[in-house]
Order: structure tokens, then sequence, then C-alpha cells
């Protein structure tokens, strides 16, 4: 398995996921069918998957069972799911366009993609507390106390309010940072960490891999930042050049890109180091450094 | 503690959840300091506290400590509250008021609503992972599952998914009952057996419970409509006679108001049938029939 170059382990991982993600959601044949189908619509068949990959490369770490993490990846990237689904609505950024398909609301209504978006917050809590799936009840424990931790108002959910609050203000870089350790990098450590926490992990381990996961997260967001000021729409399968029509304040805006892709490259060789101390097989962490960074280069 | 009278009783429960609440909820001067303060703002200081009631009404049968109890009665109350914000916002059912006060889209607005129910929903699975929280992590697995399966797609979520898709519509009595079996009684069922589950209980004690629940969630039900309809916004607290408004069906709408009120008084006997086996410690949980039954007669 380790075998494998990066891209075929990818593909497959990314497979992977989405098999999990089927069989994880509720079947389209179940009532409320609208809901169901909904929820199946918005979360299978696209995106890059990057928290399942990086639940699935913190896994080889702590020899984790495969259903745990396929549960961990699944419940992972239904909260990221269920935050593009709330953050493309009227009320939020209104956007029409979502991994090249129509968002929820476009394609069903405002109060489905509502309602789709709970649902999908609750369907990862169900998940990843289903008695059994972890060796240890208390390591699940934490797994979930980890993942609702990085989602609600001090993690995911808080981030989202500090980026409305920013709207057409002028936010220092250290502000910026803020606001993306909680909007995207939170749920990217929980990712990592719930990896890890699916098999057996020291405590040591988790503080370097934690550092990791930091570095991943702002790393991916300030590419995706010069993503969006570089890339066209159907490069980027949602619509480009949002932050700007918005007002918001990016990476890009406040560094300039030149100095946007300097930063990238500086945090993922400080993601590089935190894992200094691991062994082999915390190559899949490394190449999704790597990875992540040429998503601009 | 067991001596004292129903009233009496109640008053110092819903304190209790009161304080619970105060103190599991991010204080309002943490950051993002406006979303904490609307989490705040909609879950403090209003509401009868039906669910925590029966959380610690269960709670007396199963001998719980104090703190589980605390954490379970304001995670069941968490998981309400997200869904009033949700279901008051203006793609749904577009409410000014709620609990006497202005709904947090109109006190806020829209994007601010939307964000204070993902994260109250979230809060709920943080206060209820807590390491620690329960004496056996396993029965604490059990009591998260039980809450997100009770929430989700398949119960409370789903419940609002069917009474979207039947505005307008005729319903039978039958489609009605499994709307509100998802909708509100789903979300009571799992208060009775969080209650339960925080103590030690049998899994034969946990079905009588849940067949009470059931009754419950349903007498409730019937009430709300009976009340909805005879009664006025100033007495309810929130907008009276909006599911006419709405042309939404309830009871009162297939049944007549004076069958519905038969209905009650036959879901009241036979929640008081479940109970049955029970000793003494049950008292709480039988007044509370009562108490739920007396709001409208």
């Amino acid at each position: 398995m380790t075998e494998a170059n990066f891209t075929d382990w990818m593909a497959r991982q990314q497979q992977r996921a989405e098999h999990a993600l089927e069989q994880a959601l509720p079947a389209a044949t179940l009532s409320p069918l609208r809901l169901h189908e909904a929820m199946r619509y918005t979360t299978l068949g696209g995106g890059k998957r990057v928290r399942p990959l990086l639940v699935y490369a913190a896994g080889e770490l702590s020899d984790a069972q495969t259903g745990t993490l396929d549960a961990a990846a699944s419940a992972v990237e239904c909260v990221h799911v269920y935050s593009l689904v709330h953050d493309d609505m009227p009320c939020m950024d209104d956007d029409a366009l979502r991994r090249g398909k129509p968002t929820v609301h476009v394609q069903y209504d405002d109060a489905t993609a509502l309602l789709v978006g709970d649902a999908l917050q609750t369907q990862a809590f169900d998940l990843l507390s289903t008695p059994g799936l972890f060796a240890d009840p208390a390591r699940q424990l934490r797994a979930i106390h980890t993942l609702a931790r990085a989602s609600g108002s001090r993690g995911m959910a808080g981030g989202q309010a500090i980026d409305l609050a920013s709207v057409g203000k002028e936010l220092s870089r250290a502000e910026l940072e803020v606001m993306h350790l909680h909007k995207t990098g939170a749920l990217i450590r929980a990712a990592v960490l719930l990896g890890a926490l699916s098999g057996e992990v020291s405590d040591d381990a988790l503080q370097h891999l934690d550092r990791y996961a930091k570095c991943i997260g702002l790393l991916f967001q300030v590419v995706d930042d010069v993503l969006d000021a570089v890339a066209d729409t159907a490069t980027l399968g949602k619509t480009a050049g949002k932050d700007a029509a918005h007002n918001k304040p990016t990476y890009v805006s406040i560094l300039g890109l030149s100095e946007s892709k300097q930063l990238a490259r500086e945090l993922a060789s400080e993601a590089e180091a935190a894992l200094a101390g691991f062994d082999a097989r915390a190559r899949r962490l490394r190449e999704l450094t790597h990875y992540i960074l040429s998503r601009q280069f």
C-alpha cells in the first residue's frame, strides 16, 4: 500500500472517501426523500476531499482500522460540506456554484439548504458516536470532542462569524490569521488529529501532528487566496474572484501575490519540520504538504 | 428533594437548567463577541425548559450525578434552541417573536441567526462529549448517539423537512403523527433517555421510558396545536395562530378541537401506563405528564 506513488494513493483514498460517504449518508430512498436526496446531491461526487485525505494520511501513523478511519473521514467531510452549504446561502455569500454544480439553495430552495446543512452536521456526530466504532470508547469520546471543538463557535463557526464581521474592513495580517485559524484551520487540524486518534497514538505525537496541521491549515488558506486571485471559475469549480467582489480581506490583498507565495513556501517548510520525528509512515502527510502547496505553483 | 411539591420542584429545576446553560455557553466576553452574545441572547432567560425538566425527572430514576445531568439537560436544550432559531428564519417560518423576545434574525441579522443555530448544535455535542462527564465512557457514547439520531435527518431535522413538504397539503392523522414523532417527538424522547442514561439504567427500563416519552412527545404537540388555535400571542410568548396562517395541518385542523383534547387525555393515560412498573422515583415524570396536559385544560 505505502509503495504506491502519491497520485495513485490520492486517487485511491478519494475513491475510498467517496464510497465511505455513499455508505454513511442515509439512502435517497429513505424518507424524507427530498432532504436525503439533497444531502447526497451536495456531498457526493465532488470535491478534492482534502480533509478525508488528511484523516487517512494521519491514520497511517497510528495503524488505525479501516472502518474507524472511514467514519472519521466521513464525519469531518460532512462538517465541511455543511459549512459550504450554509456559507453559500443568500444570507451569507450568496453563491450559485460549488464544486462545479449549482449550490443547494439554487438546485432546491433556501429552506432545504438550511436543513441539509443542519442534518449534515448532525450526521457527522451520528457517525462518529456509533457504539463500538473505536477499540477504546474513551479515545472515541476524545475524537468526538475534538471534532465538536473544531466546528463550533470557538472553531469553524466562530471563524465564519469573524469573516462576516470583517467584510469591508482593513484587517492586519495577524487578524487575518486568527480568522483563518478558525474558519478553515480548525477543521483541518481536527482531520489530522481524528486520523491519528482512530488508532494508537501518543500525546507527544499528537502535539507534533497538531503543529503540522496548524501550518497545513494556513497553507491551504493562503493557496486558496492565491488561486482565488489568479484562477478562473472553470478551473476552480466555484466562483472565482469572489473574495475581491465581496470586498473580503485575503492574504493577497494584504501581502500581495509574491509575498503570499513566499508565505506558502515557508508554511510548507514548517509543516515538514513538525514531522521530522516521524518515520516513513508519515510519508503521505509529507506528500500532502507538497500537494497543497503545488496547487498554486 | 423528592418531597417538594411539583410546582416548587419545577421552579427549582428551571433555575437549575438556566444556571447550567449559563455555565455551558461560551461567555459573552469571548471572541467572536457578537456570535457568543447572540447565542446567549436566544438561549438564556426564557422558555419553559420542558426538555431539561424531562432530563432531570428521568435522571431521578437512575440516580444520575448532578454534573452529568446538567450537561445532558443543556445539550438537549441547545439542540432545541438551535432548531427554533433556524425555524424562525425568513426562509422557514419567518417569525419575529419567540419566548416573548424578537427572534435572532430580527434582533441581529439572518447570517448571525444561521451561525447561532449552527454553533448551538455543535455546542450540544461539545458538552456531551466532554471527557470524563459520564462514569462509563460507553454509556456516554450511547447518550451522544441517542441525541444525534434524535436530531438529524431521521429525527428532528427530518420532521422539519416533512413539515415543509406538508404546507398547503391535506395530511391524514397518521401522516401528521409521523411528522410530529420526528419534529418534536424525537428530541423529547432523547431528553428522557439521556436523563436515564446519565446514571445506571437497565435496557428494560429504557424501553418503558421510551414508550412513555413517545406518548409525551405527541401529547406535547397535540396540546401545542390546541394552544395555537385558542390562545393569544401574549399568553404564548410566540406568534399565535401561525399554523393556520401558514396553512399548516394541525391536530385541531384534522380532528377538531374537542377530539384533539380527547386525544391528549388518552396520550396522558398511555404515558402513565408506561411508567406502571417504576417506583416512587418516577414521580416527577408522572407529574410532568399532568403538567403538559394541563397547559390546555
